[in-house]
């Protein structure tokens, strides 16, 4: 058996108690240590079940078992679980070189989706060689757990806009993710880098990784700021991390001709997005626009725990609320849904 | 002086006889030998000044006289003269590796735009060096005109959609440009092209140049018929060379998972490009857009001139009107815009 | 119990009966068609053994039985079984984008160097749906075996060497990998394209494939010779497929500044490979240089496939001595040895 | 007249006094306000005249006088003067996108090699619109001169290596380049930065520009002590910034497999690199290389200049040694000679 948190078939949100999956040969069985919090209305929407499912997506933990087939994990070992535990035997992976559309559009997003995720006692992560990596000690349970999803989508954007020396770049959205974003334009060698966003309290943290810019878009139009920061010429780069699906007329607005837009955000709440043949140039004017799920998997995660490890950047700065027990967690998601205006990201701790 | 048709001031099409431009250290005149011919639409459409200008924007010629910086050309060469005629000394091409748009949007596009174009007794064309191209022996006049603006789109959209070896390509137009782009697919190692068009009689030149399959608009939803024609999983990339701004959308529903888009359309008509967000896969799907005009100058077209030199394709297949003498444009002109049913291009000879 | 023939322990040539492998889960038992025959230094070259080991390195085969796991293949399907069968589940696939070198330097190949090959009336291929490709209606035995190794490679190199529209390309060896390179570089769109070998017999087929100039390397040394035929300007790409060690510092000689170099060549025979300080332009004219062993597996076979299929191009032309029935093995290889002035490639077949 | 100090008709080094070039329309004359100082030894390597030629390459100006035809410059502007500064009219330029070897080898070099340099009263600058950039107050002279030829390099380098997120790099020599490397690598999202050199006293400045691992060369070869740092896997990346023609094959045996090699190290004093065919596999493992020098120009100089701006990273670090004064430039290279061991780079300042 196992004990959890997450959406019942009745709809409801709680307690959970399920049969634990059997462990397959290449499956590990991870004691969660640390997860990312979200507000239902996110278990909510990407919930994709007709069972019973445990949610919680962002993840360090401790493997307690594994399949026969595993052989670079052992029980005890810390580790990272990504958001994206992709099948990696596809041939789309053959084909396009990403996994986390495996054999369709996101599937390789499981945990928290079709599986059940982290808000448990245990959690069962397949293809563990190829999707799991250890966590180091020079790595904290926080800054570990914000590599599983909130990094790697926001690195995942930078290289989606192809972020060069020296360019400029707007980052659409700055809540957590862009905030990973601002970090990976510096890292990618962004000169300035502007953060458009309507709450001010992220602005000090923005500032942190490396945002030079901070655009309030209450105080007029994204695009006339951003083209006002720079001269008129547009940024040489877009990354869109967050916003209303008018966001992407945005960004062409605002990029120089021959730039680059890339995006991770999730474009609902419409039927058809709105794209200005203005703000298009026409067709003409080689926009470069590229948007898609982060990838996951246990290189990309080790990559990122060697940033952390070599002290490039510190993804745990977003963690603004954290919280302890496992009997705490729906005092602490009703506190993540009622503190909006401050918080960045909320985790609990288990350990 | 100089003669030749264009737009008069007054609105009207016809004869012009106007002032020679100077010569400068860096100029070459050229006298036409053979031009691609339009309706009046296409020179009222592109047409941007205040004066009158000659029109004719595709052209082989002769060089006459050239200026005193000009190094590698010389009276009696025989010369492309591509469409676009950038400037090449711009910050913009250092930056971004085009010059088509070198100071600004398009403008790398001067003749029959802002500057004289080739329907005259003689042309003025900016930095020779830079932009014109020897018409070796093994190239025909006819080859040659169509290599200035519908090879070298068509053979840019391809590369903007990067196909690969093997990939199935759908080609939304095609006209002329669409016609070069199925030749330039092959000739990047396309296996299914797969054109889209409403005009039966392309087939069978598409089919000469590498089509393999037809997909007529009038026949049901272009989206539909393009994913039966591949198993429902949509083509590895779509090259945009025509349609209303609605094939942008379609494009994105028809490109496979990871696939690319691109385009050299013109997208105008509208104000606003309706983009589905289905067909975009909420914006999660990877699937690259990147949009805009070909490039010009003398290094793209000496390297189509080889392509044809060394009998890789033949862009004169898309010439199915041929008209001759000076005395003749207008007449010309009159009979290609009655002709739009079985008409691909047409060109005029001058020697 | 399967029977064939291949390197026995005690280092002779000659008919193999051992026990059949285990059927795994992701496997497929397949019986042989149509195998590529080599002479005896060349499987000796390979074997990586110390047992009996058949061998046999290019296939099209019919499937016989597959693991419980294999979803895409059932007993009757005709397949292409590529050289190169990789693991696909490693972290070096993740990483590099290769998986030729999954586990280590070239263990994706293991046919006929590990694991038994083709020359077999059963052969096991592992992860079926990952490195097995239907063969159709449209493509012969004979085109599908040269598929499974010499088509891919030759394809490979070029892709190495970047080839685009309009490119010149040195061709160094034009042996069977050399003549696959041709039609390669003719379906990426190379103008000029010059063979380099000192085999005449090789000239007609290459001219076949797309060739437009032969130097015979018995003719005086090889990059005076590409020079001259390219205004000493050098070549825009080089591909080596084939040659003594020397051929490096040629290709670099021979290619222009800021051109690529794509090697498949095997380096071997010496301890060390000169390269003049001169060639390589003292470190800095931006010569690039990738060399490495084709990728194998089920969607690159597919892409080749496509090209057959939809008539791109035809890798059969190379295939000039053919053998029929099992028995018939010995005195095939014996001819083929023979007959090097006058061969290209071998097949043997068992259908 | 102009004054300056290099290297004259009859070999010897010391005052030079010659006629100032004429200001044609593109160019501009330059106060030097700052330049780079280095060993007679480099004086003589580069200069390629048989004139007397005044020397120095790296510098920081005044603007006094411009041609007629230059737009975006005007006296008293404070400018970088790139050490390459090159020919952007040229068909290379347009054929592989590097203008340093505009129109053969390097030739986008001409300061202190065939054109006069910065240590003078007064130098001129071709196509300055293409080649000067803006010196913003948030740049100090000695980051200004630093940018001109060590930080452009140094970047390059890491560009040509394609450093990614995560990735270890090796950094074979860590002179003045070799540290700005460091710096661009970590600025390219670098984790694990190892420098090779043989020299101690460069530990403390790498360090501070982002070198995690310190390899002395005296302490046993290179290559065992990187694989040591590495679990015997190699390094992502291999940043080749100085050392003898035995670094090539070293750069290959201690890059992984399908790793990259970049390269602006100037291979001479020998006629051959031996490349060793076990570093280099067989040439069958991808490893990638490719080696050249720098660009130059406005445009990456105002990239180089935002990251300074923008606090990215300070290219003064590495300026351990300050002269002052026209009259002492001799007593600063006799100085700069004989401080060999604790010296990285030297300038003198003529405000």
């Amino acid at each position: 058996m196992k004990n959890g948190f997450g959406i019942r078939q009745d709809g409801s949100l709680g307690r959970i108690s399920k049969k634990r999956e059997t462990l397959e040969p290449y499956d590990a069985f991870i004691k969660p240590l640390a997860v990312g919090l979200y507000t239902p209305d996110v278990y909510y929407a990407i919930y994709n079940s007709t069972d019973d499912l445990i949610v919680g997506h962002e993840c360090v933990g401790e493997v307690v078992e594994v399949g026969e087939k595993v052989q670079d994990f052992k029980p005890g070992d810390r580790v990272v679980v990504p958001t994206i535990t992709p099948d990696w035997r596809t041939t789309q992976a053959q084909d396009i070189g990403w996994a986390q559309h495996s054999g369709g559009l996101l599937d390789g997003w499981k945990l928290s989706i079709t599986d059940d995720g982290a808000l448990a006692d245990i959690m069962r992560v397949t293809d563990a060689d190829m999707n799991l990596a250890i966590l180091p000690e020079e790595v904290s349970l926080t800054q570990g757990v914000m590599l599983a999803d909130m990094a790697t989508t926001g690195f995942h954007v930078v290289e989606l806009a192809d972020v060069k020396f020296g360019d400029s770049v707007a980052v659409i959205g700055i809540g957590g993710v862009g905030q990973q974003a601002i970090a990976a334009a510096k890292l990618s060698g962004a000169g300035q880098i502007i953060g458009v966003d309507g709450r001010d309290f992220l602005n000090k943290t923005g500032k942190e990784y490396g945002m030079t810019d901070f655009v309030n878009i209450n105080d007029g139009p994204a695009v006339d700021q951003v083209l006002a920061l720079t001269n008129q010429r547009g940024v040489d780069k877009v990354v869109i991390s967050g916003g209303p699906v008018s966001v992407l007329s945005d960004a062409f607005a605002m990029v120089k001709i021959g730039g680059s837009i890339g995006s991770i955000n999730h474009f609902g709440g419409a039927d058809t997005i709105p794209l200005k043949i203005s703000d298009f140039d026409e067709g003409l004017s080689h926009k470069k626009l590229i948007a898609g799920l982060t990838q996951g998997g246990r290189v990309r995660m080790e990559r990122l725990i060697n940033l952390v490890k070599y002290n490039r950047f510190d993804p745990g700065k977003i963690v603004t609320h954290k919280y302890k027990g496992f009997d705490n967690i729906e005092k602490a998601i009703e506190e993540v849904k009622e503190k909006q205006d401050d918080i960045i990201r909320a985790v609990i701790y288990f350990d």
